[in-house]
């Protein structure tokens, strides 16, 4: 038996297990960097597989991490995930946003292999519906406004699923293997503070996945040469002047009408002929009181760009509509970058190779030319390999979900886990043969 | 000694006590309908004093009261009053959002007399400098992000010493005295519940005071036969849908684009040239992350009007806005009524005679032709005892005020409370003579 | 025959003289600094009655003009006016933007009493349907775009009859009579030209009516002491940089969103407790094409507030708002005064005298406590007669309405002017007597 | 020598002749629908040089042509062009917005060839510094607002000089030639007309060229499979009620604040995931007085999408939001379609057959893989040819352009357009040997 074979065998067999993975998972979300419970319970099961494990501040640079929730929400969180079972061994090391959990497996001399899994979920009230499956089958979110709507409680289910088969095909593998498990990808906020940490250093091939959206009733992977958009977050406070609005409105300055004129400029911003752009004022949150003249507008928003430039387009213009809609009503301004990404451009050696093997060795479905969407701060990770002349890449493990991805619907098909972790195996297989 | 200088002596020995009651009320400010540590300390006091005391749904029609909090908020801010020192003999015919209180002393044959004291503070969060006096001498808000910044602390102290003073003066009065001790009149949601209760139905004349702000250093009321504006609290809600803001953007619906044109688009409703106008959004929250669009924006708004009839001209065009702001961008919306109030005329025979005893009785500085300012619900008040040919009227007792009203900065001159004592009780005194 | 009683048979046998000459300047309306025809046909009949005639630049200030049309638009119109039956005499005296005029008829000692009468028309369509008496019987404006929407056309004929009835009693008076005939009142932009000129600087009295909407159906005068709005005029331009919308459009600088956003914040500036206030951006012309992104936007808008500090508050609030609108898109501003006025506020002495004689010896019907409504750069000739001593005032001639002012439909009962010219004679004869 | 030497040297040959044509083009710029002396004397050329000549009604179907300019207009612009030098033989038949011009070459049996040349100007005032070549050197526009910003004015004469080629050549080609002057290709109103003329019918292939932006010095052309954006072309007008803004603000139906209101949210649609869209608001013009209620508003827009489908979102979106603010504002609106056309798609293997022949038979630099910008209403006819069989495209005839395309500065370089003659002759020749 081929060791391409063994890995469908062992994959498939795994099936049953990553379905109940995910599904804890999925029943403890956890936002970014408060990824306590999820951490843990991956740094036991690599621990219990063999794994070296380094976890919290050994794997996240303190000052590289992006857009972190106040002490007293980590707190908060972490009080929460030790009710919910977080591993008490592993779980205080991971304490007040560090988050992440690698695992390493030394298999001699070859080139390092570094498989990226992110498991932060998102700020979304989950659906309670009957027709969405969570709910209708008891795993919907414990963690009201806590949901995992774009699929990270899969990756990292596969990420689980990928150490145990890799690890009982050690003998047949030459070189080195990273499992990186990273906090906080929404917001592209976590990777940066894994490439400074130098984990990234080393390796020669880091590859990633993400769910994809697919039409038809086939499992299958796909590839793309398209790029995802660089992105920035940015955090804007408008503050004004409160005053009676009866009595005294002429008195005021008046926030809202700040944040409002911001809001609908920004959405304007002309696109450009360059690429895609995009814009997204996500939540805005204004104002004491009914009577009261509003004084403070806090506004989360991010643009993005198909390339860095154009991204810098988009926040320029941005920033200067901030500006003048604070100007315009008499108030100040403050804007804090909250997390970005440059754009990811997949290595088209890498591809070509990992398609090759997906299609010939896996006998996969494979797709290519669908386009990459988003944007991910895997980017990070995959500018740093090639940066010392290596190859880094993404592909979809498709699947036919439910809802719009980030939409409080959200689900896709748990049988395509499987395919995923194939893929990974496979690849990693051929890489390090 | 006249009954007239016995009330002026009898007020100004009650300053020190006025003084420590008010700052009391104001380090334990409570929102509308939460009024429960206030109303158990009232309605003990007027108790003490020989007071026939009614409270909670004895004084409040349950369906007439506007712009409720939650339950669980209700629930929350009982327990908050018991641990700050509601009186528990009182306290739970308070809850649930029953918190008026009415103290009724029948001195024989004659007119009715009610005065109205509202106790409830604002959704603010108080300054914290020591500029601010009660942050310096150690009655600010123990309640972060309420604050009795429209001098309802005042109110109540005032009415409390009124109570004392008038019980002392039982024998020369002929009539009957209903002290009203209002919840939520901020918002202009609690005075209906008492109208509808039938307090008014006996009353011969209701009157009631407000601060109002001083230039010059002279103790002073004012009179006005100028109304205060007639309102409408409306709470709006847009739906839309949410979706990946970069993958899909025009699978959404941008709840928070129709909330930015609403908000710009009412401030822009035209003026009237029938009369004075006001709109003001003051609060707005949308939204749930950076990267998804907005799906929920929720409004607190108010218009107002010289007239009830330019007050309807403004809420019609509001709600012609709100309809169409959520149509453009495919939502949908929900507007709930949150409280009203008809504009406010006080009867012109009462402030003459008013003003009469002020200045020629009393010896009190008296201004007229103030401006009345805001709104009041006391308007329903004074409206119900003018249905059945009774005569209401609100006057200001002026103090040189720090901050704006609603200000986050507000306090007043503790020492023109007893002003207001020796108005309330002179004019009292002329009625049941 | 008291004065009085001849006074009101002169007024009302040239009933249908008023009605022939109004409805002949009412179909050949012109705009402000325009009124060639106008003014040339009031000069010669000032002649005709034996005034001494000033005109052109003998009454208009060159520099204190504001508002001016372009030099091409004065060259046009002075054309236009010349075909419409201007008098050839008089006509090319006003040419150029000078087309004010004044009578003057001494009758000895004695005060000097001034009238003023405006001539100018609006820039509106006017209603061609056969409900709108103008069209239906024959004196729709010639001058499509150009109407007399606000009743100027009446006070000019009303001026004339006045002219001569007080010349066929100027051996029973006493003093000086000087008949003012303004140009470009719409846009207060005309009298200040006349002040500046020194045309009031010997005058004891200044009057001037204007038409009101009366309810019922008697006729009558109205008399207030409310003050008209202060007043200031701004066109506005916004420059972009075109480009094209689809191939660059991030090329472009668009001054249309520029002026879109400045358009709604215009309108949203907060009212005032302090009084009235007025804004209006009355038109905008941006763009050269469908396909360009817009690189030129120009807007005429105007200010008001009840007092000169109320208007200057919007003012500075309005102009704070179009720098940054520019500013958010990445625009240049300009802003230019078009014309300006103080608020008007008539002499107490002199409306008491004036309501007395209307009363009681011209019998007629007298209102008070209207509403003044709008502006009148009428403001600066009673400022300045204040300045010195005298006393100045506008009263009202009330009619049945058609339409709102302004608006396309505007009309008026032609029988009233009648009674226009018998205040005026009257109150004249009070004076000089 | 060989055809393609030929072609090269007479094009070459034919270089100041070809710069001396578009320099009396540009001085004499027409507007879509208007191309009277423009088409005259095309027309009038090709008769000289032995072309069977078409126009007007032949080659335009009424009912199809989109975005006329009015009756009025039409006749202005005639008259003007007889002035201009207009052919006083073939501008009749050209008059009232009836500009198209064929001629027909038959060269006997063999393929029918078509090629497109668009003759129409924009609504651009040109610049007038003499850092502009046609200011410089004194061939800037005579009629001011009207300017050759986007290089038709090389598109034609470049066709009268293929014109020349081709005849010289016609012993030498088998087949027919077809070559299409099209009116109002900006704002893509004209192609449509000559299609449902009937005059694509029997063709098989059909190309057209457009000027393009290039970096550097080497003449050169440039092939896409990329297509051009559909696009609809909407005029939009809002209707409210004037009222005077002072007196009766109330009164008014604000269409300024509905068209703002629309500007700003029309510019904020959503982008699409699904390929490029653009929106435009070119010009708005609002609004009759400074001190009236603005009572109309009319704008220019357009919207394009990379596809059909996608065009199609934005649209029904815009439509929605014109709705939406017409009613928010109390106004009515009317939209009126005034040009649309789908996205371009060449042919693939006419594109590579062209490649070829100009890369290896003309010698001529090639690019391919460039963007194919804006919008074309050549989409028409492409989609024409198409659906019976035959193949259309559309290449680039790159210069380095000065200033931004539709810019007023825009302007290129003449020695082009030989480039373009030759790669036309040369894929004719190919085509009909």
């Amino acid at each position: 038996m081929s060791i391409y074979e063994t890995i469908q065998q062992q994959a498939k067999a795994l099936g049953p297990w990553l379905r109940e993975t995910r599904r804890d998972f999925h029943a403890h979300a956890e936002g970014g960097w408060c990824e306590i419970r999820t951490g843990s319970l991956v740094a036991r099961r690599l621990t219990q597989l063999g794994y070296e494990v380094f976890l919290g501040r050994e794997v996240c640079r303190d000052a590289s991490r992006m857009g972190l929730p106040t002490v007293q929400r980590l707190d908060a969180e972490y009080q929460r995930a030790m009710e919910q079972g977080a591993d008490p061994e592993f779980a205080p090391r991971l304490r007040g946003g560090f988050t992440g959990v690698m695992g390493v497996l030394d298999c001699g001399d070859g080139p390092v292999v570094a498989l990226r899994f992110d498991m932060d979920a998102l700020g979304v009230v989950e659906a309670a519906e009957l027709s969405h499956r969570p709910a209708a089958e008891g795993f919907r979110s414990n963690n009201e406004g806590v949901m995992h709507a774009c699929g990270h409680d899969g990756h990292t289910a596969m990420g689980l699923a990928v150490a145990e088969v890799l690890m009982n095909l050690r003998d047949q593998l030459h070189g080195k293997i990273k499992l990186l498990f990273q906090p906080a990808e929404e917001g592209v906020r976590g990777a940066k503070s894994m490439v400074d940490r130098g984990l990234l250093d080393d390796v020669d091939y880091v590859i990633a996945t993400h769910m994809g959206q697919r039409a038809d009733g086939v499992s299958q992977v796909s590839f793309t040469e398209d790029g995802t958009l660089a992105t920035t977050k940015l955090d804007v406070t408008f503050s004004g002047k409160a005053a009676h609005a009866a009595m005294v409105p002429e008195q005021g300055s008046n926030a809202l009408l700040a944040a409002a004129t911001a809001v609908l400029n920004l959405h304007a911003i002309p696109r450009s002929s360059q690429g895609e752009t995009r814009i997204n004022v996500g939540t805005l949150h204004a104002g004491t009181g009914r009577n009261v003249i509003c004084d403070r507008a806090a506004l989360e928003l991010e643009v993005r760009g198909a390339t860095t430039e154009i991204n810098d387009y988009v926040e320029r213009y941005a920033r200067r509509i901030i500006q003048a809609a604070a100007e315009m009503h008499g108030c100040s301004w403050e804007i804090t970058p909250m997390g970005s990404s440059p754009s990811l451009q997949s290595h088209p050696e890498l591809i070509k190779r990992a398609e090759s093997v997906c299609r010939d060795k896996l006998g996969l479905r494979v797709l290519s030319g669908v386009k990459a969407g988003a944007s991910e701060d895997f980017a990070y990770m995959v500018n740093a390999v090639h940066e010392h002349g290596g190859q880094g890449m993404m592909f979809h493990t498709l699947s036919p979900c439910a809802g719009p991805f980030h939409g409080r619907n959200f689900d896709f098909d748990e049988g395509d886990m499987v395919t995923g972790v194939i893929a990974f195996c496979g690849i990693v297989a051929d890489l390090l043969q």
